[in-house]
């Protein structure tokens, strides 16, 4: 909202350089190239060079343009599962990608936690299925799943095709792409852009068995199939007309991630994940909704709030910081912060001394 | 590209308002607002409000934000056809919605052209395909259909939806509500707006065809199905996080179409396309690639430019406005220019006398 600075864990807080970069795209005619010009080819490749680079994304992956984190899950099902898919479920958009699977009449499984607990050692299992479904950070309860975890369900997996949701992760978390297969997020949360764009990093296992279920004469769409992301990013294009500027401005920001230093930004939101869970501590009016601190998210963090809910979201937003509203049935008792780089070190200092002195 | 008005046919031309509305959108917060929020609904709602004005659009359609035109091929085929569906095909974006169909595992049937000729009576048959398609304007080969060809194929098939690819014709050419089912378009053509957004306008006939599919038991997608679209429609939101800031920019856009006219509008495009054709047919060395002239494009004009298509293209260039190329085989011996309303008519009369001048 207009001159509130909103912790809201997407659409979010803009990255401050992005109204920059618009203004450059549109004094240099983005907005109206051909997307089979070479100019947006060189665009395109800026930008997955960029996410490479700062990600260190092997060289057997390939990293495709889509319009939001959701047409993943879709495209994901179609394209990679014949019959049986299982999903890490807990909370809202992870359920969501279950529920995906079962709208597309695949036999998915979910193991579940309760909301606001993350996954232990007893929820892994062997599986026969195809694809198995991690999010990295439920955006809804704002519970982690830790990559030690993910290397365990692996351990246990080593055939299936294992994706991360990484929404509301990067760049935050870093990905470890000897472990999974497939990784995807929107840039509306961590990047601070605009929404409306997608992406998803895949391996070489990812495409192989892409082709496998093609083989095994499954549909698996028209436009967006791995196929035909293949294809078209092999020339750094894409199969229809996609978000340009989006793309355009997810490469100017990750060159300033890069300038800035990815690990500087890393433990500035560290930091500022520190004194936020410090000040819940310091308050006996609220407190953490993920009582394990191993599994609290660093980058979504959400507070229960109780009876108070409204009084401090009114009196933070009274102070010029808006929060993000709990999720779904926590709509009423729950607040959300967002931790992504558009945040200041100092916003989030200012955030934690009102939270510290909140008196209902 | 830099410092050139380009008449490529999408991407194109960016309106001339849409740097000061994004400006605006920056100022009032718009990308960082929740797609979940009052401000977003109210958004949403002037956008689908100023189409309804802009169009006549009846009270009983819905209009439904999706990431592109090629977009509502795949929906469409997914959520309105069991069986069969027709394709008038007449250019290479109006095939592919017909491979589409193929891809998906349907039984579609095309009538087809030759690239650059229009469909005649002879075009017309009855069918028992459950979806008749009909691009009003081919991007590709710039042939339009007219509403009174539209109209003889309702004629003979009452009962089949009947869906009009409008990507390159709207705002200049009026849908008629009363005889078809389902329009669509993408914002980058006529609208003048940065890549990344679709439209989709469909009646209650539509929707009750897409609810006896899903009554069949057919899978037709997850979060893009036409029931979550209409559901979430209904509230002016969307099933997942949107393009939001498109979104703001074609409802913007629209008002500024509205205050300008669209009759207004309408009309000047008629004289530039005139003025244009007038040029072609004055000079030798090159004619209008469609020969027919009741089945030329008045928004996407194509010359057939032969040897002389690079010196053309420079020479234009060389004076700051940019041709498209032509599509696909036609690259090397086609120029196409689009007729949008961000292109004047003192930049329609600047490229008519350089065309008119033009010496090989």
């Amino acid at each position: 909202m207009k001159g509130l600075l909103t912790f809201a864990p997407g659409p979010s807080q803009i990255y401050f350089t992005v109204e920059d970069h618009l203004r450059e795209a549109f004094r240099t005619g983005i907005p109206s190239i051909s997307h089979r010009s070479k100019t947006f080819e060189q665009l395109s490749a800026d930008c997955t060079n960029g996410l490479r680079e700062l990600f260190g994304v092997p060289s057997d992956w390939e990293i495709y343009f889509v319009s939001s984190a959701t047409e993943v899950w879709e495209r994901s099902l179609e394209n990679l599962v014949i019959q049986k898919s299982l999903h890490y479920v807990n909370g809202a958009f992870s359920a969501k990608y279950h529920e995906f699977a079962e709208q597309l009449g695949l036999n998915p499984r979910a193991i579940k936690t309760m909301e606001g607990t993350g996954f232990l050692s007893e929820h892994i299992e062997q599986t026969d299925a195809e694809l198995i479904s991690v999010a990295q950070n439920e955006t809804s309860t704002g519970v982690r799943t830790t990559n030690d975890f993910i290397s365990r369900i692996r351990e246990k997996n080593p055939e299936a095709i294992l994706i991360v949701d990484a929404v509301s992760s990067l760049p935050h978390l870093q990905p470890d792409f000897k472990l999974v297969d497939s990784v995807f997020f929107s840039v509306q949360k961590g990047f601070g852009l605009p929404a409306g764009l997608g992406v998803w990093m895949v391996n070489s296992r990812t495409r192989a068995k892409a082709g496998a279920v093609k083989e095994a004469g499954k549909l698996q769409g028209t436009y967006h199939t791995i196929q035909q992301l293949s294809d078209h990013a092999a020339k750094h294009q894409t199969p229809s007309t996609p978000n340009v500027l989006g793309i355009y401005l997810l490469g100017k920001v990750c060159r300033d991630f890069l300038r800035r230093g990815i690990e500087n930004i890393r433990s500035e939101t560290s930091y500022k994940s520190t004194v936020l869970y410090q000040a819940f501590s310091e308050n006996d009016h609220l407190k953490p909704f993920v009582s394990n601190p191993e599994h609290r998210s660093e980058t979504v963090i959400v507070a229960d709030t109780g009876d108070h809910t409204k009084k401090l979201y009114d009196y933070l937003s009274g102070h010029g910081l808006q929060p993000g509203d709990g999720y779904g049935k926590f709509k009423a008792t729950q607040l959300r912060f967002a931790n992504f780089p558009a945040l200041s070190k100092e916003s989030f200092e200012k955030l934690s001394d009102l939270v510290r002195d909140f008196r209902p």
